[in-house]
């Protein structure tokens, strides 16, 4: 049964794009029989082994239902009930999770600026202090976001100095992973080259917005910085009973490179969509474009007028700031008919 | 990447069954092109008017990702941060969810006996009482499991007294229907005979267990006995991003009445795994076989030698007690080869 | 300004009695001057070091205001986020907190029956099980109260056995000690003979019902089996900024046997009157009286004519069931003239 | 038992400060015989009365234990489990509380800068959108300060004007007023013409810092914009049992004008500590001085020695910024000792 047309796309969100073909052949290959379910199965357990190659060999992976889920049951596992988060303005966890870690988890954010979406050790400072006042929540943990909400990638470097300032402060470091397959095609590196070698914890991988059907996953790098995360997971309505078919979906993105020639290709598109339009008049970047995001400001009628052909989303009206997303399955001619439109909008 | 045998069976759990064909078909259907994500897809808005068919009118539907995140989210859109929910001792919510009722949520429970899995007004009165009194957890809610978790099937008769018993006290009525389509096969019923038109307010609708790769939904009956319903899936990380996926699955289930036939199928397996070893010597049955579950009292080392060849759970080892689950994937061929299998244990 | 008329009691609650003198004098003392807030002060510091020579020399004291903050603070600090509690059906934490322990902690409770109010192995036994599966809430503490809800006291042996049985598990044992010292009246022991030294871990020591004005403390017994209640006291809104007003009351109970005195005054009281109707026809007693609560079971009618001269409760209407409890201020006369009103109802 | 020097005072908190002698005197009285405990007590009723004649006849009155109490009670009262709240980054909910409204009722602060410690409807508005966005916390209350944590007092307009701009958007407001009796002092109005009558809905009712032992109350000023206040002061462990003490203590403030004539007495000994050192070379004051704290920046060395005879905190270390609080026993020759103390610290 199709209700849709399947030929049309838009630069709203890389969650509006479906699922790989191989993606959902791998869901073919995992189905018939029967497969201990909650996570006993091969799937399973094959998945284990990948994370650990790319990851590390201390590495443990816990397959969840999505990108909130993921973050939310992580940072549980990593504060104690009277912890703290520091986290940027822009972070997902703080913006569009609904206030899920505060109610679900009864998480205390606190929220710093952040420059072209990045954490600065600089900002972190703000808040990083008072340990042991009962007063004050307890600052345990900095949640960093790659590649960040704004499109930029964190370089390991950058990485590294946040890692250091927290595990100097006892903090532990939390990183959003949910578009981590662009920043690794962005990089151009290893995950355990800006994850596990430069002090991160806990990730939360993401694959859904990287062609998945629905599937994530907290990656846990450093076991010690986390505690019950198999009844937490629980816990927050997050452990699928068919997991062989949430593993299997993520098994499918390692295998022969298949996510990260999938994320280049969605950052590849971003790029040209912003080399199309940039320099031309009336419109400007608010911030470098490194990953599948274009942030662009330009006059909100001509951004309507795009509109009535594809649909994306504002992201502050107010700065005239929009959002235009590229996904796996953006084309280059999606991407230049796009650019046309907004030429055309722009002129008028 | 297959890593598993697709010929092996067990007697284990109905999660252990795989995905319908015709719902990887669905998939496929729903995939392509893009689709507004969080729920204003086509497939959604398809689902949402197959549910008011089937459940009446007023019925509004909230895909979510399993059978705990719908029983948590639909009993906190129904009670307030005061409320207690009255449910049995052998529910669900009560015993396998982790606690995440109570930690997610906050809610209560107030558990009383129940004979054969079922709620009675009699067993529900213990706990109905203290309204407005703040030192006692207000009884606000009843829930209910359709088939029970001891595969036993509430009649309409049965579920309306409840209702009817809940409603005059103010309290509202939630059904756990992680099996809902066995008990509608069960009963020969459609859906809203057993739910919307003998006074359940709520539903979780299972599919996971008959056959589906991983969605559930909240059926609301009566909208005006929840509330928030939309920002509490959000809020308890059950919203999914390419919810078409969830929803077209849900829809294949209802097509050309699939869901029931698969449902009709494995309860009629455990009819027959039961009638196959009726009356054998050194087996006795604990309940009513109705849906497609069935437990049986035996030696627990007759019960291990059968296990040597098909996986399955103790229910209450101090009890000699076991339970054997069928599936939509369940062959008379299997079930004839199990009882002969018992037959052999017991015989020693 | 005096609204009241201070020569009027009842039989309804050790909380409806006020303050004694000698507790009104300690605050006296207390005040005038500057002292630190939320812990830094004299008394506070003095009350340590009086709690250590009770409970001996590891114990740490966490003064609170209430029953209900004590005991859901001490619980929480008593078991991780995915924790479940033992306690008996007639549990205070259970049936009079309004579902605290849920609400503010997401503690799940595993209820169980009681004979007399006491918790015994063979109970806790039935839900002591399921540790490390995910799906079931884990049992990681046992509550028990002393002396119990329905006015029995433990003896040492008896809490000893429950210790044991928790340890043996990796559990740890909560007393609700909202009556503790009505207990140690009863018992003629130091509070060591039945915490401490019998394997109790945490303690809910009361206060106000054996009169104070209003003043708990959580007293850690084993510091190993507790984590975080210095944090848990204020984000559980149980920190008094003025602390030192709390420790002075805590203290005058403790000042020349004071509290002692006062709760084998009101155990007497009960004594008394449980003697002055035992073997009148038309009254049963449900428990033994063994602190300062006398149930008994007598005609309605009868009870509802008492009531038109004295205040008091029905505990379970339904069975004829109603709690007269004594208090440090009750009389001889006063329970003379109760027995002669009740001897009066019953006899029409 | 006295353990202190209670001539010994500080510039640290109004917490450090003691008990009114009148407050004891009411506690003598309110004393004696029984009284129903948990508010149908007489106290409690006469202080309702009052209440209402001082906040209007709609106003409802909740004693609770403390502010941190009162605050997350209040604001659980006013939005459903989806809500947040918009706040000042120097709140004292955001700020002091532990995390206390995230993890007792998962709330969640939107946090705006403010300028000498007032929200300004400029700063709400960058919060204050969202609506139905099921992604997005929603902004469904205001929480402002009175007097603020900065030593600054709302004008009433200032109040109408964040009330219009929150009920124009369906936000509740709320007032901490853990100061109110300072503010009220300040503006030489009635309590009335800055919350009620200028919109406000809920406040937290301060007595504590005001010279009580400990009682604070909400005070709904709006009974439409809460909900369940009565079971959540139990659920939140706020419910005291003999809660004649507090009604009385809190009784006291208002009788014959006691709680204005110690507030103003504290604000006027802030003036004369600001007027003691205004101009004086070395030291700056960071805000104005308008209830009875005094913010100042100095030499930190300085302040030191200053600390050697007077406990005073830093409030701000980076900025050399230190917090001296006047309290209602703060003496003249108290603040002059301490102006010349600074005076010399700063002379080196």
């Amino acid at each position: 049964m199709r209700l849709h047309d399947p030929d049309r796309r838009t630069f709203a969100s890389d969650n509006y794009a479906g699922v790989l073909p191989e993606v959902l052949a791998a869901l073919a290959d995992a189905n018939g029989g029967h497969q201990v379910s909650y996570g006993e199965d091969e799937y399973t357990g094959r998945l284990r082994d990948v994370i650990r190659t790319e990851f590390g060999a201390r590495a443990e992976v816990f397959p969840v239902f999505n990108g909130t889920g993921a973050n939310v049951t992580a940072l549980t596992a990593m504060v104690p009930r009277w912890g703290a988060i520091i986290a940027t303005g822009s972070a997902h966890i703080h913006t569009d999770e609904g206030g899920a870690p505060e109610r679900v988890s009864g998480l205390k954010l606190l929220v710093v600026p952040a420059e072209q979406g990045k954490l600065t050790t600089a900002a972190a400072e703000t808040e990083a202090w008072g340990w042991g006042n009962e007063h004050r929540p307890q600052p345990l943990a900095l949640s960093i976001t790659q590649s960040t909400e704004l499109g930029t990638v964190y370089c390991p470097a950058e990485v590294q100095a946040i890692a250091d300032f927290a595990h100097d402060r006892g903090m532990a470091v939390h990183m959003d992973g949910a578009r981590l397959w662009n920043a690794a095609a962005a990089l151009e590196l290893p995950f355990s080259a800006f994850t596990t070698d430069v002090g991160v914890d806990v990730v939360s991988l993401g694959g859904t917005k990287n062609g998945l059907l629905g599937a994530e996953a907290i990656v846990v790098l450093d076991p010690a910085r986390v505690d019950g995360l198999h009844f937490l997971r629980k816990l927050n309505m997050q452990l699928a009973s068919k997991m062989r078919f949430a593993s299997a979906q993520l098994l499918a993105l390692f295998d022969d490179g298949l996510g990260l020639r999938t994320a280049a290709h969605a950052n590849a598109m971003a790029a040209r969509l912003r080399a199309g339009l940039e320099g031309v008049e009336g419109i400007a970047f608010s911030h470098a474009t490194e990953a599948n995001a274009v942030f662009a400001e330009l006059d909100l009628d001509a951004a309507d007028r795009v509109r009535e052909r594809y649909r994306f989303y504002d992201w502050d009206r107010a700065a005239n700031q929009v959002r235009w997303m590229c996904a796996f399955d953006t084309t280059e001619a999606d991407v230049d008919d796009f650019v046309a439109t907004v030429q055309a909008a722009l002129a008028g």
